[in-house]
């Protein structure tokens, strides 16, 4: 097992550190504060051509990446660079970058799209810039101003939204991204970051309406208490693949992963169950937030519009139906109980890729939960859903400030 | 939430798939078999001029890389690429390269010794490069011919031999790495990688023998069953850098991991006891490889060296003790309760950077477990096993093959 010793060489020294206050540190830290990310420092390099917009038919998930990409450094001594949107090109990075051998990395995933009025603009961006932070916080990269943050994308949004696709369900799916590019194998923090940006145009996430298959995994377990699956992490994903794809091997689309016998996520979304209540109204339930399950803004829009339904707002479809929501831990044997029993009317992922997708059936030690199957695939209260959040997003219906203008 | 749709929707129409044999489908796989890793196939480019080698007393880890690299490529067309090993230089990636969102990464650390016969030579080589191709098939990463790749690394030590230090307790620093280079954001396992060789000369891990002082860690929780803990992941790492951090300000220079009371690791290495039994032998005692525990190099020959001594060999200071070795899970309570009765005699990390380091307090809950303090910080145990392990790795001592020449 290998181990770089810098951080050990550095504190050998350092037994007695606890409780003195070494005032000439304190004092020089203060005297060099590194840069703050400055939005209105940003640079603008621009292409000699740009790329021609393929038809959104064509369209196929991140193979066409559009002109322009934001980009930051932050290094200990003078922090965070000027801002730039500059054309589309490959990342240069010493060998020894803590992203390739520490995995120090965080994302994000939004969406842009036009509104009637032809303006580009965002779904609740705000939420995915704190996140961002948060995961940088977690992973001990360097802090950023979120508000500058979120300006700088709303500048690329602007600069490239001839590349947001204007049919209803279509958008530029937007990948901010935090590298740590400390260049040293030593196993430390990275004191240095690249901030970067990318977008791709993406079509509807299914072609034609399709109830999900998934696979229930307890043996491989994706986040644990004390890890980070509350947190966008890179380092999360990495032990999924093989799952996924023993998953398709035995003819599922994605994992369920269980920690126990507790549900937790679906493949990378977050999941949901509506239950049939004996008063005639319905439970809206998804798991808890504990710190193993990413906090997902789709999540979160669901269980809002569910609580506002139908007092302050009706959902499309459920005129006499309240819907009460539940986030609290669920089983396996809970799912099969519900199923027998005819309680299990409908149950979905939420992410933003996917925006809502519902679930046919999960396999879980050798046999298939079926669920109700419903006309179109979706369910009554998943389709009201997705309805809801595809008509926010897209600017034809007002909630909350929700979906915000890249201006 | 966010997640990359194009493994779903290549997906949704794969209900069927499972029991379904595509023969077209396997005719194709068969007549296309990606190229295998070849070492016969390597290329030199030679640097113009060479870097000077620093004097070894100046030497900080990680500081000064040598001068050259060994690189192959993987993409699912052509297969391997033929290996080069060519002068140390950035890596050029798409933004969107797998390393960058889903950590797809996995890792080795080995080191390069100078024997008395000024050959340079390797510590049990054939175990790392059986781990990383553990880790590439735990991540989803291709698979690479393993004979090759430690061929590879032969050749590049070989050629890069003038960079190891002479001075006894120095070596040159190997680390391999695979990094996924499928150059798209779907959420999928990486079908492309780069695997890259680089070096670093380093001095010993103490300039002064000193007992290492550690945190007991519970709240972040760096591996789990059925997680990535027995493989080595970059991704593993990413979590634990906040609480390293947290440790240092508490004065302490590592963490000791812990899930739920059971002690786990130490930093980035194994952790090992050393008890006292009733009949007057040693007990050496590391918790068990239960998928939570990388499985160290260092750990086994320990494990090895001990139950070697004394009836196959005789470790050095210690002629009469006969050492019982365990593996097997204990608690910080357990510690506790070892020290307080005077069983606990010794405890220590084992690495391949540190090699075996001696472990002096444990902070728990407040308060700090003071282990036994011994004359230049090694109690006996501890500075047998080094001292045999170092014998062995710089080809003073002989033993099982352990040490291999590059030739």
């Amino acid at each position: 097992m290998a181990l770089g010793p810098l951080e050990l060489l550095t504190g050998v020294n350092g037994h007695a550190r606890a409780n003195v206050v070494d005032e000439k540190a304190i004092a020089a830290t203060i005297a060099h504060r590194p840069a703050a990310l400055d939005a209105s420092k940003l640079k603008y390099t621009f292409a000699d051509t740009l790329k021609p917009v393929p038809p959104p038919e064509s369209l196929v998930f991140g193979q066409v990446m559009t002109d322009y990409m934001l980009v930051a450094n932050f290094d200990p001594q003078n922090g965070w660079s000027a801002p730039e949107i500059k054309p589309y090109a490959p990342l240069t990075l010493d060998p020894t970058s803590s992203c390739f051998h520490y995995c120090t990395n965080v994302f994000e995933g939004m969406k842009a799209f036009l509104g009637p009025d032809g303006k580009a603009r965002l779904f609740r961006p705000e939420l995915n810039v704190a996140r961002l932070a948060r995961s940088a916080e977690r992973t001990a990269l360097p802090p950023f101003d979120e508000k500058a943050v979120l300006s700088l994308i709303k500048s690329l949004v602007k600069l490239e939204s001839r590349w947001i696709p204007k049919p209803s369900g279509y958008s530029m799916y937007i990948r901010p991204t935090i590298i740590g590019t400390r260049p040293s194998i030593g196993v430390t923090a990275s004191d240095s970051a690249m901030l970067f940006v990318v977008m791709t145009p993406t079509g509807p996430y299914f072609r034609t309406p399709t109830a999900l298959s998934l696979l229930a995994v307890g043996e491989s377990v994706r986040s644990w208490p004390g890890g980070t699956g509350g947190h966008k992490l890179g380092a999360n994903y990495a032990s999924g693949f093989l799952p996924q794809q023993m998953a398709a091997q035995q003819g599922y689309q994605q994992c369920l992963w269980l920690i126990g016998e507790n549900v937790t996520e679906a493949g990378a979304m977050n999941f949901f169950v509506v239950l049939k209540r004996d008063d005639g109204d319905l439970d809206l339930v998804t798991p808890p937030l504990d710190g193993t399950i990413l906090p997902g803004l789709t999540r979160d829009s669901c269980l809002s519009l569910a609580a506002a339904h139908p007092s302050k707002t009706t959902l499309h479809g459920l005129p006499n139906v309240r819907l009460h929501t539940h986030e609290r831990p669920f089983t396996m044997r809970d799912l099969a109980a519900w199923c027998a029993d005819g309680k299990l009317l409908e149950a979905f992922g939420a992410g933003t890729a996917v925006i809502i997708a519902p679930v046919g059936r999960i396999g879980y030690e050798g046999k298939d939960l079926v669920l109700p199957q419903h006309k179109g695939a979706y369910g009554p209260v998943t389709r009201a859903l997705w309805e809801r959040i595809v008509d926010i997003q897209q600017g034809r219906v007002e909630w909350e400030g929700w979906s915000a203008l890249c201006e």
